[in-house]
């Protein structure tokens, strides 16, 4: 019964086996995003600030902040974003980078017990990074890659995390402190990621009895309608074993898909968190202290279009 | 690899491990449709023929027919009915009552091989839908309650429908035309009913490897957004081995739901099914014989009230 805790100043989170599914906001992420990306580069941080309370609404338990702009100063800007957030909202937060510096001068900031998004399998990655997760009693997202790339073959993806857990072992860093990402790739391109990313995501569960996060996104690029796939693709992952993931908690699909899994395996007794999500409004007028109504989500908002 | 071959007139259609989901529309359905109800017993179809219609449209691969009026000819009614359905679309149908002669005479007006919807574990309808079944060689629900009742406990449930089959086979019915039903409890009542039906599903794909079917919108009973919990249930139930389902194909999340899950499991080669449904309609006049314009559904298509 693996779990993973992780904090901010005044909030602990729990990511385990028993634990309700996990997510881990995206919306905090230039790249793509061309209006946010010259912002954050000048030091306007109002999107960062809109994305971060819209998702927590929406039903994010954590936020990951990625400020990978180029030719930016990515790790003052982190650094700054991670301040901003943390003084918005009390949701644990992954810090995102693949610059060391970066995810160096995020963690000197941050309040509480981070997750460090991420390390490799790759030697170099793992010799920068895992220091800097013990130094700081971090937790870290070890994505199933290394120097020979991504393999189709879960079974060397299921060798590089577990070649990252001993690893992260040597450095003094538990298993439960590494949340493995097992790779999502795009069905639409590889017609056999669905069913391989899920028995990948069992074997991680039942036999390195880790925790595991991934992009959901990722798995429906390129297809027509990509909030229901990636409902459905989070619900089976979940069903697998799948204890989070980095997604957009503004697309309903998302979090029905997250929450319904969990009432269906157990982990939301009398189905309490569904009904606070979606319950429908009081009418107007039907009396005062409705707590269906105001700032709560209601999971059917959708998502703004990207800047 | 079981298969469960049924047909219209026309259309085959295969039920199966390895075959795409199957969505049995349940909408032709006077139960709680008071109106349709009446409408019905004065021999006015109106909303059969268009609730046939939009289902087919929406993705329904079979179709259920009942006529469940109380104090009315249900026998009449319901073979006038599938004659009507059977004049409209070639889809496959189920055959939905629980009374004998209405069974009789739906089967006795059906072209094709039929679904009958359904049987018990109880003797009496063991020995009276069993024959009717073997007689016009159709295929059978079999719904794991018997005599006691519903069981709560999964391994009582799957032992009445071993009996069931055994029963079949008694009357020489092969597994392969008994669907089983391993009935669905609302999960806001039973909060351990979503695990539980998730091992019974797998213990019957597994062990007494027959096909299975349910009436899926009942795990949401009680609940808020309710499409989008049954969207969870459907895409894990297929996941646990469910091959078809009775339910609404007009509700988006629905269809998402499994056809989302066919992709995953590999049973959508391509996403061509996927793609089909979902892509976006060519804009006004960039030319003609888009096929993503026309009649087809979007899978964005809401429900109308129940009348």
């Amino acid at each position: 019964m693996t779990e993973t805790v992780v904090s901010s100043a005044t909030k602990e989170l729990v990511i385990g086996f028993d634990r309700p599914f996990c997510i881990i906001g995206e919306r905090i992420n230039p790249t793509g995003r061309k209006i946010m990306a010259e912002e954050m580069k000048n030091g306007d941080y109002s999107r960062v600030e809109s994305d971060a309370i819209a998702q927590v609404e929406a039903g994010a338990h954590m936020l990951d902040v990625n400020a990978g702009i180029p030719l930016a100063d990515e790790p003052r800007i982190l650094a700054e974003a991670i301040q901003l957030v943390q003084g918005l909202t009390d949701v644990p937060l992954a810090i995102d980078s693949s610059i060391i510096d970066a995810l160096e001068a995020g963690l000197a900031v941050y309040k509480g017990k981070a997750l460090v998004n991420s390390v490799t399998g790759e030697d170099e990655s793992l010799e920068r990074v895992l220091p800097l997760v013990k130094k700081h009693d971090a937790a870290v997202v070890a994505i199933s890659n290394d120097e020979t790339g991504i393999s189709e073959d879960i079974d060397v993806r299921y060798n590089v995390a577990k070649k990252i857990v001993e690893r992260a072992a040597d450095h003094g860093i538990k298993a439960c402190d590494v949340v493995v990402d097992p790779l999502v790739m795009p069905i639409g391109a590889i017609n056999t990621a669905g069913r391989e990313v899920l028995k990948l995501i069992h074997r991680l569960r039942t036999e390195l009895k880790v925790n595991t996060t991934c992009g959901a996104s990722n798995i429906s690029f390129g297809l027509p309608n990509r909030n229901g796939f990636n409902g459905a693709f989070i619900s089976m992952a979940i069903q697998a074993g799948m204890t989070s993931a980095i997604t957009n908690p503004l697309h309903g699909e998302v979090v029905a898909a997250s929450l319904g899994a969990d009432v269906m395996l157990g982990k939301d007794p009398d189905c309490a968190r569904w009904i606070r999500k979606f319950r429908e409004p009081a009418p107007e007028g039907a009396g005062a202290g409705g707590r269906g109504t105001g700032r709560r989500g209601t999971g059917r908002r959708r998502a703004r279009p990207a800047a």
